[in-house]
């Protein structure tokens, strides 16, 4: 695979833990030491500044910005002005000054550096000592009250230093490092209180957050506030120990309508009572989600922070919010969520938290409007839904992605069906869900050609591998949207009368022939699906003979080098084989497994999931392996050498896939479910447990058994190979 | 076709009139009565300024500006600063009050007004009356001193009026209406003499234009200067006739080598004289260049107007000079040559100005350096023409185009051979030419790729026709590459040792080996290429059952929805059955020309010459004759409804092509020259001359007959399907 680990952190079950500065990590690190609530998220920046690579960043989700620039196009159908998650206030801007002088961590020589960041409360605590002086800086935010965070700074001193700490709210934060984006509307500061609200400047959104600071020692408070922060200034002189506690609650108000009159918000519990909250969420979280793996300390550690991280980014807390590429821990992407959230994401929300599952489909059903509009755009009818987005509009303004590629709106009917056959909620499917199916088929019907030779399919599009740019009957495409007009058709004949949608036979007729229709290249002698009609006539490159620094290749080929040989970035036709894994022969993954591994260089970090757990089938148990310490390690590790951007949210959702789809066999695509568990040699044990139809279902695996319980009614299940009625716990021979 | 006629001028045989005041049309005749001489160029515009749809213009060849903004991409081979010919100082605004008030064409009620563009002379006058005063405005650019421009205004009125005049020259113009581009560097103004030097803002170009006035009767002169223009103003009072006569020197400094400091020009002739030396040119030129065509008085007016247009803009004066697609008529296209130079315009100076042929070649070879570093950016080796530029480098920001269009490349070698074929200029070859092949042969090596089934050809490329725009084995591409190598290899073995060029026997072998693997879609049964791989699967859709209004297409439809059917915008194949017309046999010419020609939208305005070419040599004379019009009078009947943004030069050099290939069955694509003259029945008489390989031969066609007259050695040439032996004059019957 080419893609090598780059490790600094200690390994621990249930830490993130850097021991001594590493300077030239430090984005790295703000990234990894990220906090997050669904609500806001904060990277892991030393809040008293340091001099080092650093991306300053905090996030409200669903709080962003117009693009500043149009595109000037005289083309219908390209987006023309997008828009950005916005970098917010930065809520617990500090500034230190030891002896008159200024604290700059990262001109320091710090002694006894550690940051850790705790799996079981959401604690991130970094500590150091500066000329005998010692500092800890502890954050979190609250799980079950969003809109708190906690700061505290301790400080200690056998000789009597004088400090002056100024603690403040500051909307001067730079989107990118480059400009600022906020306007002050208000602010107020008085005594150890401070208050302001902020405005972004095309949205008109406001934000407002109020912190209130305790000092544990004698000191004197003096409220200041400037052009765009307010906030206290602290002075003392202290000798053994001092700490300040501060306080803030952020309240944004993402629709304008308060007009930035917005209550002045105040925190109500202390510091040790919301962190006390947070750990018995924590405890709850962890009882149902934990994945143990016994015997590799490393992807123990890995899919942990995964785990921890989808956590932090989504649980369905409000209906308007998503998951965006980089969660909330980086501006990268824009903060816009893909088709990874129904794709690489939902089913971890499945399986763990149903209602949460819900809520991520239902963004895409308040958003139907938008979706629509984007169909007409495109000269269309029904709903496309966008390659990127954060309110619902298309947000890509380059064509050649937004125009061409459909594995969004495939995802969502993909999503719907998989979250039924999960839950078993077919009322979902009567309010909601099917009036996507219905628009998405009518946009699939209507941007469907029937070639001169009969055959229905996509002209002109691009998969979800995005080395392939203009093709004909990409197979992943054409797939998706004969099973998306298969299961349209099947649940209006099944539960039509119980909707209010009208729909005429003639139109279901329709979609019917699109599905028989549809062309999907293959070649029986060899059982290989072609990605596209051509790609087997492409000229070959061996990827292996391409030198490791022409990676990545987007910023060292010309761009339209790229796109023309059977190179592909992440895989179309596997992704068909685990979505759809029940309609395919082992004889048929194998070949396409064989085929196409070879010729995918991972550019997406989407990609080494899906051929683990397709290796994980095969039984090639080396590379089931190799491809998942990358997925579960991807931030950790660093493999991709842009950590420091920001997390690779929806990848981690894949590394949660790649135990229970790959090592734990689990297949949802069919009514019954699949469990076919294998343990590689190297693990002693591991376990997980989904939620399913109502039940609870524990896997336990070690050599040569697996246990299996079901807490609830029985379940008719196919396990290794075999259809069984589970009920209590069983145990199978491996 | 369905491209309609919009007339409002008077079809005259040597004269282009408009009678009567057309407001709404203003913009169209400013374009339709530019004149110009290669070194400059100025649209129609009233001088004195009209409130009416108006594109002020006036252009330098190779005066240009950068692209204000760079593209934002991380993308290698994305051209990021396009540049464009800009708009340049109005060397004749003028301003007129009578009676103390403003004249303005525009507001006037106007009486008797004309304008006329005299074909055998370049003198464009336009008269009119307002409240009883006669204005008479007349100006013409000089053929022989090219730096001149002459400029009258006659005034006659019964009654006395009291006049007053402002002439100047003025650097305040705006690019496209919006941007002033020019500062001044100095200007001075004294009696009836101004003169001021402007530069542009960008490139550090200069511009010096000096003026002198001069009265036929009293009046009273006052030099003018302010922040961007120099000039005088005139009052007088006047009863009877009165003329004021400018002459304008405008030189301009290309390389900003003179530093502004530019010697101050002076005219030297009067108005008469210079008028007088224009007739002559005129005289001559039209000697040798006239097509008559008797019977159609349209058509005669139309092949005269692009025959003097061509000739306005380019007759190889300056070697840095080339051919924009609007020539020096208006902003569209930003001045920019296309492969439209070699295709489309060069035949026409092959046989009529074989020195201006060479020039444009070389042209290419000044530029090759910029070609080759282009090929560096696409990661290519040897040299890469661009699809569009003024100065060599590319000025396409679009990669799609830029990246993906070889049409340029293939366009220079297919020059070198036919400026050879026609010439039979060797040393040419041996100088300057097989250096442009090797290196565009190279390109075409390093771009091109052996698929997985052993052919070679291009992958991911556009041919010509913009409609179809990412394929592979674009046939248009595949065969002119292969043709392109063959030529380079034959050139090599003839004259590889009368060059200073070293090139190794395996590289010669290489690109034979790709000419010969080359692949061409090819339908065997039907004597079908296929346009691209692929291209007879795609979806159907019958170009009449679009709705009028819905061209242009790209204004109407969404962007990748054109791109997605067998619709085709201009020709590929039938292309290059005219390039290469003796490789194809009359039946496979039939069955492609029958299977593309109603798939054809023609959204380029080149597309209905080559259909009339080859429907001429297909006896179907109906289509000859209607792909025809289009052709002669594209501008003159503003059937694209355009031509207010200038005229389509290049088109109209395709009008040239239309006769001489079509009616008169020219082909020069082999060694021996080919005539098959056909005449189209409502025509009485048609003729036309050609200089071939230092002789002169003259064509004249009747119903039945034809007769071709030889001036010099005799030559062996292939008449009506029959090898002969021309000499003196030949009839044949037809």
């Amino acid at each position: 695979m080419g893609k090598k680990a780059d490790k600094y952190l200690e390994t621990q079950e249930w830490s993130i833990v850097e021991r001594g500065f590493h300077r030239e990590k430090n984005a790295v690190s703000e990234s990894l030491f990220s906090i997050g609530n669904e609500y806001c998220g904060l990277r892991g920046y030393a809040e008293e500044g340091a001099t080092a690579p650093s991306l300053q960043g905090c996030y409200f989700n669903g709080v962003y910005e117009w693009s500043e620039k149009e595109t000037e196009t005289a083309y219908k159908g390209i987006i023309r002005r997008g828009h950005y998650m916005v970098n917010a206030a930065d809520p617990i801007k500090t500034e230190i000054f030891v002896g008159g002088e200024k604290l700059d961590t990262g001109k320091c020589d710090l002694c006894d550096f550690e940051r850790r960041l705790d799996l079981r409360s959401g604690l991130y605590v970094r500590t150091f000592s500066v000329r005998g002086v010692k500092f800890t800086f502890s954050r979190f935010l609250s799980m079950t009250e969003p809109c708190n965070l906690y700061q505290k700074i301790e400080v200690e001193s056998t000789q009597p230093v004088s400090l002056e700490i100024k603690l403040s709210v500051d909307f001067a934060t730079k989107h990118w490092g480059k400009k600022g984006r906020w306007e002050k509307v208000s602010s107020h500061a008085e005594g150890n209180y401070a208050q302001i609200v902020g405005k972004t400047q095309s949205t008109g959104q406001y934000l407002a957050c109020a912190q209130e600071v305790e000092a544990s020692g004698d000191c004197a408070f003096r409220p200041e506030e400037d052009a765009l922060s307010a906030g206290v200034r602290i002075t003392a002189t202290v000798a053994g120990k001092f700490a300040l506690t501060k306080h803030v609650a952020c309240y944004a108000d993402k629709t304008g309508e308060t007009k930035g009159k917005m209550p002045a918000p105040s925190p109500k519990k202390s510091f040790e009572e919301a962190l006390a909250e947070n750990i018995s969420y924590y405890k709850k979280f962890w009882a149902e989600r934990d994945i143990v793996i016994e015997g590799d300390e490393e992807n123990q550690q890995g899919i942990r922070f995964c785990i921890f991280q989808l956590g932090q980014t989504y649980h369905g807390a409000c209906p308007t919010d998503n998951i965006g590429a980089k969660g909330l821990t980086g501006e990268a992407y824009s903060g816009h969520a893909f088709w990874d959230t129904e794709t690489y994401c939902l089913p971890y929300y499945l399986f763990n938290d149903p209602a949460a599952a819900r809520d991520l489909l239902l963004f895409r059903y308040h958003t139907l409007a938008q979706a629509k509009e984007r169909a007409k755009m495109l000269d269309c009818k029904g709903a496309c839904y966008p390659i990127a987005t954060l309110n619902g509009n298309e947000a890509c303004d380059l064509w050649q992605h937004a125009s061409l590629q459909f594995q969004p709106s495939t995802g969502v009917a993909y999503g719907i069906r998989h979250y039924v056959t999960v839950t078993g909620d077919e009322q979902f499917l009567i309010d909601y869900g099917m009036e996507m199916l219905l628009e998405i088929s009518r946009f699939l019907r209507s941007r469907g050609e029937y070639g001169a030779d009969g055959r229905f399919g996509y002209f002109c599009v691009m998969g979800p591998d995005e080395f392939q740019m203009m093709v004909n009957h990409n197979c992943y495409t054409n797939y998706m949207a004969k099973k998306t007009f298969e299961y349209t058709v099947e649940c209006f004949e099944k539960y039509g009368d119980r909707t209010r949608l009208n729909v005429e036979k003639e139109e279901l007729a329709a979609f019917s022939a699109c599905a028989e229709k549809m062309y999907l290249p293959y070649d029986e002698t060899r059982k290989l699906f072609e990605q596209h009609d051509g790609f087997f006539r492409l000229p070959h490159i061996d990827i292996k003979s391409i030198p490791a620094e022409e990676f990545p290749l987007y910023h060292h080929w010309s761009y339209d080098r790229i796109y023309r040989n059977d190179m592909i970035k992440q895989p179309d036709v596997l992704m068909l084989m685990l979505l759809h894994a029940g309609d395919f022969t082992l004889e048929q993954k194998r070949a396409n497994y064989e085929y196409y591994e070879p010729r995918c260089i991972h550019e997406s970090s989407l990609s080494p999931s899906v051929h683990s757990i397709l290796a994980s089938e095969l039984k090639k148990e080396d590379d089931a392996l190799n491809f998942f310490g990358f997925a579960a390690r991807l931030d950790l590790d660093d493999y991709n050498r842009n950590t420091c951007e920001g997390l690779h949210t929806t990848s981690i959702a894949a590394a949660w896939l790649n135990i229970v789809y790959g090592f734990g066999g689990v297949r949802s695509d069919k009514d019954l479910l699949v469990l076919s568990p294998s343990i590689p040699s190297i693990w002693r044990r591991y376990a997980f447990r989904l939620q399913y139809r109502g039940r609870v279902i524990s896997v336990e695996v070690e050599k040569g058994r697996a246990a299996v319980s079901v807490e609830g009614d029985p379940l008719r299940a196919i396990v290794c190979g075999r259809e069984e009625t589970l009920s209590g716990t069983r145990e199978f021979e491996l």
